[in-house]
């Protein structure tokens, strides 16, 4: 990894430039230079350099820009994949449930071990094949299940609650899906998707749109 | 509403406001400042004042700060909801399914009323009392029910192509969960949930403070 201080929207740009640049390798381009970089994911072209600067010390041909293969590589490495960490859902509702059954975070190095709920309707059954425990076991199971990484799909009002006892089970980094602020020691790494937030800033758009458009 | 220009940034940043104030006044709080308010969600207290001054004209008073529960109706306000817009899943697979499954949208104005998909083991059966229809019949479907919104939960392969179907089809907004950048005409509005550029940050900060730890 090359170190270099990097800012948060800079680190959201680069899986966007990881998806597309996969896209139009799989669609034959080998050469990509940043204008058309730009051009395509609507960022402006200094922008792009200079965020392709951080990941790679590699320079663009003139002419033909930067090799899509390599740069691609660079963007990985920078990016890192989870070292096999292993990762339970808290909160075994439809998302979590959905999370249970999901293959693809295994690629990314995260691997779903188990699930925790209070629902006497699901503590004790599997969900595809890995079991879901009641959240009292919380403490003694993230150490012997060796549990790095929780994915907080609970509701709001006891998302805090459980940051507490995941902090103090010694869990690393929560991945936190309910929609709510939440405090965290500094040992804890915290990253929000806020669903809510998002569908809010989809509605407000659709609404400034309509607006604009009458 | 009020007419104001306001950034993408501030915009994330409303729900998180909501959120936060939603759970104090159930503590039982009554006024808030501009600064506890700042150091609760770790913003400085300028920003704060800045983006309170966009969703609302009422002052807080002297030493008191401002009514929360006033400050959330503004922001409620500001941010909107759907008004009952109908909506489909574009995609059954586990995320999809979980939304189909998932109630809490319908309180901010969302109605998902269908599923697409081309999984013959899909097609012609219900999730939720929600039926799944086949992607061939997605263009006579939005206009029959109605549908001004779609929630992409389909493989990034295919997510592309689908928006063209759906912008063809006459739907407003598009949800995006397929992790890839999309283009979409000037009528459409997209907004994008990345999972995967998520984790990519959440490994990104495991890792950089893993380091300094050691």
């Amino acid at each position: 990894m090359i170190s270099s201080s990097v800012s948060k929207r800079q680190l959201e740009r680069f899986p966007i430039y990881l998806g597309y640049l996969k896209q139009i390798a799989r669609q034959g381009e080998h050469y990509i230079s940043s204008s058309t970089l730009a051009k395509a994911l609507g960022l402006t072209e200094e922008k792009v350099r200079k965020d392709l600067q951080v990941v790679s010390r590699r320079q663009g041909k003139p002419h033909r820009g930067r090799e899509i293969s390599l740069l691609i590589k660079d963007l990985e490495n920078f990016l890192g994949y989870l070292d096999a960490e292993n990762a339970i859902i808290v909160g075994v509702g439809h998302l979590g449930e959905a999370f249970l059954n999901y293959q693809g975070f295994s690629k990314r190095g995260l691997n779903i071990v188990a699930g925790f709920d209070v629902d006497d309707k699901k503590v004790g059954y599997d969900i595809n094949d890995k079991p879901i425990y009641h959240i009292d076991r919380l403490n003694d199971l993230v150490s012997q299940l060796n549990i790095s990484i929780a994915i907080l799909t609970c509701p709001a009002q006891v998302a805090q609650k459980m940051v507490d006892l995941l902090t103090r089970a010694g869990v690393k980094g929560i991945w936190n899906f309910a929609p709510i602020h939440l405090h965290a020691s500094d040992d804890v790494v915290i990253e929000n998707v806020d669903l809510s937030a998002s569908l809010a800033i989809l509605s407000y758009k659709l609404e400034t749109k309509f607006k604009e458009v009458k």
